[in-house]
């Protein structure tokens, strides 16, 4: 039985231009009813997961920066630094057309910036040289500490609630859900997912863009 | 001709539990797509603004802190600083019940903070021979220098789009929006508001906690 479920933002609950679909935001807050538990995990900054947290009505934890930072029971709690990260942005800034997006000056853990589509190769090479990965949401490119990713916040959640694997779902969409997808939890996303999202899924919905949520719940009996 | 519609958040566009209510959402995006420009002003920090403007897709501006600050073009602009409201809390901290809000980590031109009903009195004269405001929102007391409230913010649209008085419809349920129902702008404000929002508005919509929204869009010709 599941009894919590880990959401992306951007892409799962949102449409493409990020707006939250209110069928996600009434499935949300009827499988909360039902008692479900519910966590959202994102790239984006953690005042802003801190908003969602509150306008959605999110019952659960929220992370910020892909789960490198968590807003829950009212305190802020960080996972990694952002020493590292910053000080690469810094340096590939000056060796490519890397630059720095408006929200890092609410990033307290990682680094996010924009880079032409050319440039990909040469900086990840050099993230690779630092121990850091870069990681695409779609919307920006993140710059993670070494484990800093969403599995690392899903096992924080396993053993905050005392969870089974099979007791956790979780719906993702894009290449910073990798990560997850590749833990013992149930999966499911939706048909505007990677294919690689894709072929790591228990189910994929014939929903899109904040559509599939109630399909989710539906297939996972959260709701009847 | 209504041209610009500025809204308030908690208890405007949300629920008593601060839930955004899915039927205002519905409603801003359809006005929106009519020509409408809306924008939001509240007492809450500017990355939750920003993530309120991504997620629900407004078109204007966003405003922080009760008019103190703004996020608009991809930029942050501050019209107040934050250290006279944070030496003043510091100072009620000593004397009061006054304790510092989560969120002040993200303020930028004011302070929050909660206290005891019987230190209000108290409180409000120490602001005053401070030469500061002290304003209720319902959710959290403000600390605002003079000047910094949500009318600084409507004149700041009125001339960023060269707009009329009455071009400008402006709704709202609570004490921290007295000031923009001041100026010579067409007022809405739901069921839910206080008396003296309900003595101010143009219209009084039956609707509560954003249901309000798309009745005052009929109301004012915004929708058809």
């Amino acid at each position: 039985m599941i009894k919590f479920m880990i959401l992306d933002v951007d892409g799962t609950i949102t449409d493409q231009n990020r707006i939250i679909s209110p069928d996600a935001m009434k499935n949300i807050k009827n499988g909360i009813e039902k008692g479900l538990n519910i966590s959202l995990i994102s790239g984006n900054v953690i005042p802003v997961m801190f908003g969602l947290k509150t306008f959605l009505g999110i019952n659960g934890p929220v992370f910020g920066e892909n789960g490198g930072i968590m807003y829950y029971n009212g305190k802020i709690e960080k996972f990694f630094s952002k020493e590292k990260p910053f000080k690469f942005l810094e340096y590939i800034s000056t060796i490519s057309s890397a630059t720095a997006y408006f929200t890092n000056q609410w990033r307290e853990t990682s680094a996010a910036f924009s880079m032409d589509p050319g440039d990909v190769e040469k900086v990840s090479t050099e993230a690779k040289k630092w121990n850091l990965n870069i990681v695409d949401s779609k919307f920006t490119w993140h710059i993670m500490n070494q484990g800093e990713n969403k599995a690392y916040a899903v096992n924080i959640i396993k053993n905050l609630y005392g969870l089974n694997w099979d007791e956790i779902l979780v719906a993702g969409d894009s290449d910073n859900d990798n990560p997850m997808f590749n833990l013992p939890v149930k999966k499911a996303c939706p048909a505007n997912a990677t294919n690689t999202i894709k072929s790591l899924s228990d189910y994929i919905s014939p929903e899109s863009y904040g559509n599939e949520i109630g399909d989710i719940m539906l297939k996972f009996k959260i709701l009847p």
